[in-house]
């Protein structure tokens, strides 16, 4: 049985989700925001409008976290961008796939036509798996663009799909 | 005769280069920002730092910028960001891939490994030559991403170059 609730996040979740992303930016494996990231810089992106920021519990403690919002300005605007945490204990269990489907189901709602994610560091081989599994393709890589903390400058890659 | 100058901003040139941009973004082929556009929006991506804005003059008019900027935070902060506005009355005059290149010595000299354009109008034929000649290659496209005032809507390309 799928063990977690995916709901809208409520100001009172800010320092849940705050606490995720500065794990997630400290392990130096996923994110390019590292672990000097300002709060309001993460809040901005992840949290305030025009982002919409959802929760996963289990039980009620959060275990993941993800935002969709405008990946681009103006008459890029059609197209959203959506990030995505999971936390380490609850790996495995198919939370990334839940909330990324359920953000393609928030983007749909609020009028995108597609989403795109700008980043994804080509060695993180289960968000790739994830999101080709949501219907998402490799529309590009970036050489170098990534300096994982231990493998040092790896591809990261532009994934995208229409809704 | 090349008959630009390409200076350093300073803070009295803001005025044209934000006239620049309101062409640019009224004209709905080149640039996400839209008409819309607030003028501090503008001014944090193009002017203020970290950006660095660089204008061309012909004799004392402007009629030309580039900025260069990191691209991501943290982990993606080696790589360089660029934009360039040419205004319509001097195109063709090899404005813009002369800007590009000094935007390329500018990005080695801050440090950066490489640049990248994220959302270059594939319809832009001579921003797309002009940055292909300065050495970038395409290394992505964004089905429908830009919606272009008169032909609807179009890719977009992610252009790359190592420094």
């Amino acid at each position: 049985m799928f063990p977690f609730t995916i709901r809208s996040a409520t100001e009172a979740d800010w320092p849940a989700v705050w606490a995720m992303f500065r794990s997630a930016a400290a392990a130096g494996d996923v994110l390019a925001y590292d672990e000097h990231t300002p709060e309001e810089v993460a809040r901005k992106l992840w949290f305030d409008p025009p982002a919409v920021c959802y929760v996963a519990e289990e039980d009620v403690r959060v275990v993941g976290t993800y935002y969709v919002r405008p990946n681009q300005p103006g008459r890029g605007g059609h197209v959203a961008n959506g990030g995505y945490i999971v936390a380490p204990e609850v790996r495995g269990k198919g939370l990334a796939k839940a909330l990324c489907e359920r953000s393609l189901e928030v983007a749909r709602r609020l009028g995108f036509a597609a989403m795109q994610f700008n980043f994804v560091v080509a060695t993180n081989a289960a968000a790739v798996r994830a999101w080709e599994a949501c219907g998402f393709a490799v529309v590009g890589r970036l050489p170098g663009a990534f300096r994982h903390k231990e493998l040092g400058a790896v591809d990261a890659l532009v994934m995208f799909r229409e809704l």
